[in-house]
C-alpha cells in the first residue's frame, strides 16, 4: 500500500551551487500525512538562493534537498489518521509546518512556531512531481481558481497577512520594494479601501506591474526621493500604513521616514545584514505600531485570500508573467534573476 | 459685533404636532462657537417624529425649538476664543455637542459623552438660514464635495462607524434595514472589501437603492425568509458581520440569527420598545461579539467618511433623490412618510 | 495491547432523573487519543441538569452516558499516533472536543466550533476511574499544583476567558452572580489589577466566599438594590467592566443597567429562557460592547490560568468546600442543590 | 485683574551650561488657560540635559526659560473662556501641550501631536512659584493622594502608559533599565498580575529599588548576562513583554533579543543615537509586535494611574528618596547625576 517508485524532481544534490533535474524516489507519508500530486508550482527568491548557495543557503539547507514550497495539488494518498481530507481534493499547500505543540501553535500563532519546519528549506519541497505534507498544512481550494493563481498562495498571502494586520480602509498606504509580493500588497490594499496607494522599486518593470496591480502612484527610488515624494503627496503627515517588502536597509529606513506620527509599518522584507535605525525618531517619539510579519497566519490568512479571490476584489493573473514545464526551470531562474519577471509557473 | 436680525426657520412651536416656517432671531455666539451659515440640510426620521410629536418627542423636545440636523454650509463669524476656524470655511457639522470633560470624552469618546447636547434635538438646529455651533463640532470639507453630500455626513458617518468598527475585508455582511444608512453601509462594506453584502427591508424601492450601492443580493423580508436566504447562502455558517439598521424587533432577531460563531454585530438601529432575545443561542454560545454604535467616532469616523469621498470608493449620489427650498419641508416628510425617498436636501 | 476490564463510574442509565454508580467497559483508544486515569473530578451545574433530566437534558445527552467533565488525571496509555504527550503526564482536560476542521477551529477559535462534542455530555465522561480523550485536549499541570485545583480548571477557564476577555487593570468590575465561576472571577479581576470589585448574589453562603476571593463589596440582592449599589458607588456612572455569571434574567438586566457608557459586558451565564433587554438605553445609547463567552481559549485561557495559579496571584483553594469518594457522589449533588457548597471534588 | 508682581523660578538663561535662582514676571494667563500655583516639582533626567546644556538642548531649548515639568498645584486663576475648573482644584499637569487641531489630536492620540509643545521645554515650566497652563492640561488628583506623589504623575504616566499598551496579566515582563520610571513600571506589572517581572540596571541603587517595587528578578548587566538568565528562567522561549526604559542601544539590543516570539516590546527610553538591530531575527521571523510610547495618552493613561494609587494597587512612596526647597535644586541635581536618588521633590 502507498505509491512507490521514482518521480522527477529538481534536486540540491550537494553543498555547492546549482541543481540538477533528476529522478528519486516518491516520498512516503505517515499516518496524519498526505501526499499531493504537484499541479504547478512556482519560484520564490529563497529557491534563488539555495541554487546560488549563498550564506543563509549554507548555514540553513542539508543536501541533497528536493527544494521548491509555492505549490498546489490533488490529493492522491492520505495517512491512516487523516481525518478529513480526501483523496482528489484541489489543495494548495501552507508551507510552514508548524509543530503543534509550543506556546505560539497553542494560542493560534502557528505561523511564529518555535519549531517550524520549511517546506522545500528544512524538508523535501514541491519541485517535483510529489511531496508529501501533513494533513494539517493543506488548504482547500476553491475549483474556479485557476492552476496558476492557486500555486502562488505562499506570497500572496504573505501580503494579505502583511497588509491586513491593521487597519487599511480609508488609508493611505506606502508599498516599499513592489516585487511579487509587494505588488499583491497593492492589490490587497486597494480591495480593502486604502484612499491610496504608494508603491517603490528601484525596477521600472517591477513598478509598471504595481500600478497594474493598483498602486496610485508608483516612485522609482533610482529617480526620484521616494520619502519626499511621499511626505509632498500627503501634506507632509506621512502615509498612515507602511508595508515594508523590499528587505533592503534603505528601504527599511525609507518605510520609518514615510511613516505618519501613530501610523503602523507592517515589516515582511527580510534584511540580509543589521540595520542601523533612528528608533527615537522613527519609533519612539512618532508613537509607531512596527508588526513582524512572518509566514501566514492559519488560517485566518487563507480564508481572507481565498475571499478576495473568489470575489473577484483581487486578479493576481497579471503576476503570472511566465510558465515552463518543470525540467526547464534554469530558464525561469534566469528571468529571475535579470528581473525580467514576477511569477513564474512550472508544471512538474 | 456680531451678525443680527432674523432668519427664516423651521420651528416646532409648542408641545402638539406639526411645525412652521417663521422668521426668529439669528443666534448669537460664544466664544468657542462659530456662526454657520447653512447652506444645504436633509431631513433625518428624527425630524418626522418630531413633527408627528410622538411619545420620543414629548419626552425629549422642550419647543419653540428650531429642529433639524444634518446639514453643510459656511462659517460666517467665529468667536472670540476659537483658535483655528476661520470665516469662509466649508464644514459640515457633528451633531452630536460633547461636554469635553466627562470620563467618555476624556478617554477619546466624546460620542457617548454623559451630557451630550444634539443639535436640532437639544439646541436649535439647521432648517433655517443659521445655527450657531461650538468650534469643536465642525470639520472643515474638501470643496471638491457638493453640498448635497456634504450635508448628509451625518447619517453616513453612523454607517461609517457602524460598519468599520471591526473588521470587514473579506467577509460576508449583513446589512438589516436598508434605510438612508443601511444604504450607504452597503457602500462602505463594500469599499471596504467585503467578500459580498446582503441587504433586507421591506420595501421594494429602498432595496433597489440597496442593490444600486452595491448589495450582492437584496431580500425582501415581505416575500423571503431572510434567515433563511442568508444562511443558505453561506453555507449554513451565517454572515460574519451584521449591521443593525432596522430598529425594528424583527430585524434585531433577524440579526442575530444570521450570524456566524464567533461574529460581530453591530447595533445602530434604535428600537422603540424592548427586545426579546434569546441569549444563550444568539450571542453566548456563538461567543458573539456585539458592539452599541452611537454617532460618529469624533473624528476619526469623520476622516474616513471625507477619505470614501475623495478617493471615489464610496459615492452617495445615487441617495439623494429630492431636493427642495427649505421652506417646503412638508414635501419632503410627506415623501419620506411614504417611503419614496431616501435623502431629501433642503436649501434655506 | 490497550487496557481492558471494567472500571466503577457514575452512569445515567436511561432517559429518567437520577444516576448509578455501576461497572462499565474501561474505554478504548483511538489513534489520536490517550487514556487518562481520573485522580479528581468536580461537579458542575451542568451535572445536576444531567441527573435532574430536565428538558436541557432531555433534548441534549443520550444515556447510557458516564457524565462529569471537570477532572484532573494522569495519562496510562496513548494511542499509535499521538506525537508529544507521554505515559505518566500529569494533565487537566479541556471539555471541549474541537472538530479541528471548521472555519472557527481553523481560525484560532476551536472554543466555538461548529460542532463541538462535550466530554460528559456527548461523550463519556470523567465521573469515572478512566476517560479516553484526544490529545488535543491535555493540558499538562505544573506538579505543584494541587489535585483538586487542577480538577477544577475547566470552571476556573470560563472565568478567566470571561474576565481577561477585555481590559481590567485600574477598572470596576461588577460580577453578577457568585457561584464557583463567579468566585473565580472575582480572583482573577483582582489579580489583574481591578481598582474595585462588587459581587452580587441571592445566597449569603456564595457572598461570603466571594468576599474571602477578593470583592471589595458584596451585595445580597435579596436585601439591597444592586443597580442602586453599584451606581451609586460609582458616582453614577456605573462599573467599567460588567461579568454576567448568573444566568438570570435579572441578573442579565441588571449587568446592562450597571454598565457604563462605553462599557464592556461579557455573557457567560447562559439563560434558560429568551430575555427582554431596553436595546436602545442599555447598549445602544451606551456604545456598550457586549461578548458572549462560551467554554475557554485553546489554549492561551488555559496558559493564563496556570500563571495565574503559579504566580499565587489567584488561590483557590478556598472555593474547594468538600471532598467525596466518587460513590458517595449523592452527597456532594445534595450539598449543592441546597446551596452549601462551591466545588466539590470526588476521587475515583 | 490677574495676578502680577514676581516670583522665584529657577531659570535657564542663556545658551550655555548651569542654570540660576531668580525672580521673573509671573507668567499671564490667556481666556482657555489657568493659573497654578506649584506645590512640589520633580526634576527629570530631561532637566539634567537643559542644565548640561547638551546637544540636544543646544537644538531644542530657546533660552531664557523657566525648566521644570513635573508637578502639582492648586489653581488660583482661571482664564475667562474657561468650562470647568475652578479656583481652589488640586491638580496634576500633563507636561505635552497638544494642539488640539492636528489629526492626532482629533482622532484621540493627543500625546502625539503633530505640534506639541512641552511645558518646561518649549514654554516656562513649574520650577517656579507659578504656571500659566491651558485648561485641557490640567487633572484633577484625588486629596488623598500627597503631594509628592501627585508630583511625579508625568513619569508614572510613561510607566502605566507603556505598561499597559498591551497586555500583561498571567505573562512575564522583562524592565530593561531601572531608573524611576523602571520602576514604576514594575510596579504597574506587578500590580496588572504579570506573572514575573526581570529588572535589569548597571547601579544597584536602581536594582534594589526595583525589588522594593516588585521586581521578581533584578540583574546586574555588569556582572550578570541580562539575555542568558532571561532565556535560561522563562525555558529558552523569553519574556511575553519586554519595557525598555534605558534608551542605552545596548539595553535596545537587549530587549529585543528577550523577546518571545510573538511577544509585545513597548520602547519608551530615547536613544541619544542611532541604534543596530538585527530586525531579521528580532523582529520580523519573532513575529513581534513594539509600540513606540511617547507621553501619557489623554487622558486614559491619567485615569489608570489614578486608579491604581487609589486602590493602594501601587505605592509609589518608595521612590520619593529626597525632597529640597526649590532654592536648592542644585543639591538635588548632584544628588542625581551621582546616581543616588529616584525621584527628587522640591518646594517652591
Amino acid at each position: 500500500m502507498g505509491m512507490t517508485g521514482t518521480m522527477v524532481a529538481v534536486l540540491k544534490p550537494g553543498p555547492a551551487p546549482g541543481c540538477t533535474v533528476t529522478r528519486v524516489a516518491i516520498p512516503g507519508i505517515g499516518p496524519r500525512d498526505v501526499l499531493v500530486r504537484v499541479k504547478a508550482a512556482s519560484i520564490c527568491g529563497t529557491d534563488l538562493h539555495i541554487v546560488a548557495w549563498d550564506k543563509w543557503a549554507e548555514r540553513r539547507i542539508r543536501p541533497p534537498l528536493v527544494f521548491g514550497h509555492e505549490f498546489c495539488g490533488e490529493v492522491v494518498e492520505v495517512g491512516a489518521a487523516v481525518t478529513h481530507t480526501e483523496v482528489g481534493a484541489f489543495v494548495s499547500i501552507e508551507g510552514h509546518v508548524a509543530d503543534g505543540t509550543c506556546y505560539q501553535c497553542r494560542t493560534g500563532n502557528g505561523h511564529i512556531c518555535e519549531n517550524v519546519s520549511i517546506i522545500g528549506v528544512d524538508r523535501p519541497g514541491c519541485f517535483a512531481e510529489y511531496v508529501s505534507v501533513p494533513e494539517t498544512n493543506v488548504y482547500p481550494m476553491d475549483r474556479g481558481i485557476s492552476l496558476e493563481v492557486a500555486a502562488i498562495q505562499d506570497p500572496f498571502g504573505n501580503a494579505v497577512h502583511t497588509t491586513l494586520s491593521g487597519e487599511v480602509t480609508g488609508l493611505t498606504v506606502a508599498v516599499i520594494g513592489s516585487g511579487p509580493i509587494g505588488c499583491c500588497a497593492v492589490a490587497v490594499a486597494k480591495a480593502a479601501g486604502a484612499r491610496n496607494v504608494f508603491a517603490t522599486d528601484i525596477r521600472p518593470y517591477r513598478l509598471a506591474l504595481a500600478a497594474r496591480m493598483g498602486a496610485d502612484r508608483t516612485i522609482d527610488t533610482t529617480q526620484e526621493d521616494a520619502v519626499a515624494v511621499i511626505l509632498a503627496d500627503t501634506g507632509g503627515h506621512g502615509a498612515d500604513v507602511v508595508l515594508e517588502m523590499s528587505g533592503h536597509p534603505d528601504g527599511v529606513r525609507q518605510a520609518f521616514k514615510v511613516l505618519r506620527r501613530g501610523g503602523r509599518a507592517s515589516l515582511l522584507g527580510i534584511p540580509s545584514q543589521p540595520v542601523t535605525l533612528d528608533l527615537a525618531e522613527d519609533i519612539i517619539f512618532k508613537g509607531a505600531t512596527v508588526y513582524g510579519i512572518n509566514g501566514r497566519r492559519m488560517w485566518q490568512t487563507w480564508y481572507q485570500a481565498q475571499a478576495l479571490l473568489q470575489s473577484g476584489k483581487v486578479d493576481l493573473s497579471p503576476l503570472i508573467t511566465h510558465t515552463f514545464p518543470l525540467a526547464e526551470i534554469d530558464k525561469g531562474m534566469d528571468l529571475l534573476r535579470k528581473g525580467e519577471a514576477a511569477k513564474i509557473i512550472l508544471y512538474p
